[in-house]
């Protein structure tokens, strides 16, 4: 009882030293993007050399990224694709259903609330919330818009995410908003930073970023 | 004479050895909106480290990154910022203003086309294409949008990228068009992959990438 207590702490301190870089969690999603479109094709195995191809990525990258969750490629043979999927969706924790609920439905919302990727990677956006009469009460991808006023206890909607597709002036206090009715974390399409107390993730996206990259690849002339 | 020619070609050769990783022009715009927010707000230096807190990264990959570029950074009294800024738009090439094309103003489309963020970066969406006898026509943000018919000769216009916010399914061939008319690069929306000539970048974007790291970061209960 007593090895095993100590044996587990080891493991934890172990753990914790081997903390994965922010870096690697944030590739992780590519790969398992790449993984899934495999996988619909009927594909079984890849090697991390084609996987890197197909990806734009290097080789070694992608065997560096999977070492820190122990090796689960055989050489020569390649990585099993649908185990590798498995795998990853374990350490993103998407091996469980994340119910979302996205406030603002302007045009970035309705796309967000039309773009078909969110459930490849499992999740739910199972409620949207808006301040314009226009739009409460409409249906969009089986989703009716509810008044804003109506954003409270998402915790008991089983709601741990938050969406936010609302003007930049607004985008704080629609944060303070999710935050309260309970979420964990937070995707913000607004342009801006928005604070949350630590134990509220914020992932802020810039669709222009992306954009932004773009021109150092291109030829001068 | 010769001994110039030589050490230029020295530096080339160096400059190659040297290539810059994908992973740090891909955080280069992540600084530089950091900076650019920072520039707007009256700040003149910044400390990598406080750069770092500020945009949750390493304060040494920050400093790891800029090392690529030469030292632009004083000990103790950190980065200056509008020089930073200027070598960053330098760097990523975005010292000239680029004009897009966007094709497909659906919800997505049109979020994008009043995306306040491209211009920050320097880039003009300068036209616009949709195949909706509705939409043809429309002025959003002072563009106004065109057949999709008439989508040709875009290097006249002077304009070398375009961004593709069509359903998946005409993905491919709005891609070919494009690249018909003259663009070096595309930024696509749609959620597949698209084939084009080496000489042309596409990066794509996918809007539900973000999330798939979100509930990594969350706590369990």
């Amino acid at each position: 009882m007593n090895v095993n207590s100590n044996t587990n702490r080891l493991a934890g301190i172990l753990m914790r030293y081997h903390k994965i870089p922010d870096e690697t969690i944030r590739r992780l999603p590519v790969y398992l993007r790449g993984l899934l479109f495999l996988s619909e094709s009927g594909q079984e195995r890849i090697s991390s050399r084609n996987l890197a191809d197909m990806l734009s990525v290097n080789p070694w990258q992608i065997r560096k990224d999977f070492s820190y969750f122990g090796d689960f490629g055989t050489r020569g043979v390649g990585y099993n694709i649908t185990k590798l999927i498995k795998h990853i969706n374990k350490i993103l924790k998407l091996n469980v259903v994340h119910r979302a609920a996205l406030v603002g439905v302007g045009n970035l919302g309705t796309a967000v609330l039309a773009y078909a990727g969110f459930r490849i990677y499992g999740f739910d956006i199972a409620a949207a919330f808006d301040i314009n009469p226009k739009v409460i009460g409409k249906k969009i991808n089986n989703v009716t818009i509810e008044d804003v006023s109506k954003l409270r206890m998402l915790k008991k909607r089983n709601i741990d995410i938050g969406i936010i597709a609302v003007p930049r002036s607004a985008a704080q206090e629609t944060a303070d908003a999710l935050v309260k009715a309970g979420v964990k974390g937070i995707l913000n399409f607004s342009p801006c930073y928005i604070a949350a107390p630590k134990k509220v993730k914020v992932i802020t996206i810039d669709i222009a970023i992306d954009l932004a990259r773009l021109p150092y690849y291109m030829p001068s002339n």
